[in-house]
């Protein structure tokens, strides 16, 4: 697959998803319409859209129905929008700027963000609930993002982020905070977007694991390399906050060179694991070198 | 029925959801233990449980299994429990105390109260996705706790009550208000009890949808007098709040006796949209007479 290809794809898999969010998203005419505009603020027009991308990239492996996936990968997209409002708040990360936008807080008020938040996850369930298809099989999708969103999952990762900041961790432990905050949903949107399709053997289901997990660490390892080195501009959200904050990252913790050493050595251990899924891994193949060679 | 039968039924079902919710939710010394322990305080030891009640009580129209029920009143009470958790935080109500104990950002401190609320949703749906059963029943639910959660139900609610504070709102600009923000999950709690029995003829199901209007709107109305009336200590929550934010209440617009009026007449019309559904009904018609005549 040549990267003209790659990037073609991407475009239309990220114009399919815009317009799917665009669609399921309550039009802000519906009362209570500032809350239902500030949710369209908060999800649409940005971001790289990296968990949709991965979650149709999945779907080629099990031949999903493009249908089933757009309202999967939105779900997951939802998810994440979530987070980031309510990681934006004053009472965590206190962030003014978001996709290159003033955060939904920012914009809106505060008691409004938090309600944006509460609402798009709940939506994002909603979506699940509604996809036509084997209800087993939709079912367990509840179940699987339900825990990579909970407790033990994304928001149980924040919390280990809130508590130790201004910590120094081990390697270990920055590793254990990240496989719950970013790894996670990562995973969700690989597993889902594979459990649209055909029943996979559980083989195949954890070599797709254990690339998930590969390009989870490595799209955080990269995030903290970003932050360290980018300018607010081109990363669209406040540059060097982690140090400014005393938040343990991969670069305060190895320094930038073995930073980027790991990010490559994860980028080819989900390459590696995707080797015995053939041919119809090529795009979770390219997007390992996506999310590792990224720029912005 | 007796009243004393019903007092006994009450406290069984009240024993059994603090159970349930305390083998439900995440043991404390799960990693990451301080959120998993603020969950643990945000839901457990408190409440009337009025959601958990109705669910069960619905669920004698449909013959359910109490195991079944378990699992959706927990549901149902552990959304309730974040909408509590949020509502509290200094940007919403700004409340320092909740069932006679320092609200959980006072107890532990705002992010991990944001959190909280976060994953306390997430498990809701995890439950959910977990009840053994028919799997189209199921998703139904997922649909239905979703939406009655979402920007159309209780968070909506919560939205429309932000932007009224302070304004004369017109009686059916109070009562869409409150439909949202209470009624929308009293319903739900309702409709899934009696989801997880036998499937229900349609005329049934909109018998209880009646009710379950009537009894949610005539739960506000009481809460309105309650906080007009009571004391703090009773309340086990700050009381006299509402007239203090400036919101507007059945109260503060209908005086209180014509509220209290009012309240009676929702009562009669919950009982009216029983009659045709038999003895089976007794415990939700019950449920009506307590939740109007409630002193606390």
């Amino acid at each position: 697959m040549s990267g003209r290809d790659f990037e073609g794809w991407m475009g239309e898999v990220q114009a399919r998803i815009e317009a799917a969010l665009a669609r399921l998203l309550p039009a802000a005419h519906i009362a209570p319409s500032r809350l239902h505009e500030a949710m369209r603020y908060a999800v649409l027009g940005g971001g790289k859209r990296v968990r949709p991308l991965l979650c149709f990239a999945a779907g080629e492996l099990s031949e999903a129905a493009p249908e089933r996936l757009e309202a999967a990968a939105a779900a997951v997209e939802l998810i994440h929008a979530y987070s980031l409002v309510h990681d934006d708040l004053p009472c965590m990360d206190d962030d003014v700027l978001r996709r290159g936008k003033p955060t939904v807080h920012v914009e809106y008020d505060e008691a409004t963000a938090l309600l944006v938040g509460d609402a798009l996850q709940s939506l994002a369930f909603q979506l699940l609930s509604e996809i036509q298809g084997d209800p087993v099989r939709q079912l367990e999708m509840v179940r699987l993002l339900a825990i990579a969103a909970g407790s033990r999952g994304m928001a149980g990762g924040q919390q280990i982020d809130l508590e130790s900041t201004g910590k120094a961790l081990t390697l270990p432990e920055l590793e254990f905070m990240h496989i719950h905050k970013t790894g996670a949903l990562i995973r969700a949107a690989v597993l889902l977007g594979a459990a649209c399709g055909r029943e996979m053997q559980t083989k195949e289901k954890a070599q797709l694991d254990r690339y998930a997990k590969a390009i989870g660490l490595a799209f955080q390892v990269v995030d903290d390399l970003l932050d360290a080195e980018a300018s607010t501009a081109t990363l669209g959200k406040t540059a060097g906050k982690d140090s400014k904050q005393g938040k343990p990252t991969y670069v305060s913790l190895l320094g930038t060179a073995r930073s980027r050493e790991l990010a490559h050595e994860l980028r080819a251990d989900a390459h590696a694991a995707l080797q015995p899924l053939g041919a119809r891994a090529a795009r979770l193949a390219a997007l390992a070198d996506f999310v590792v060679l990224r720029k912005f």
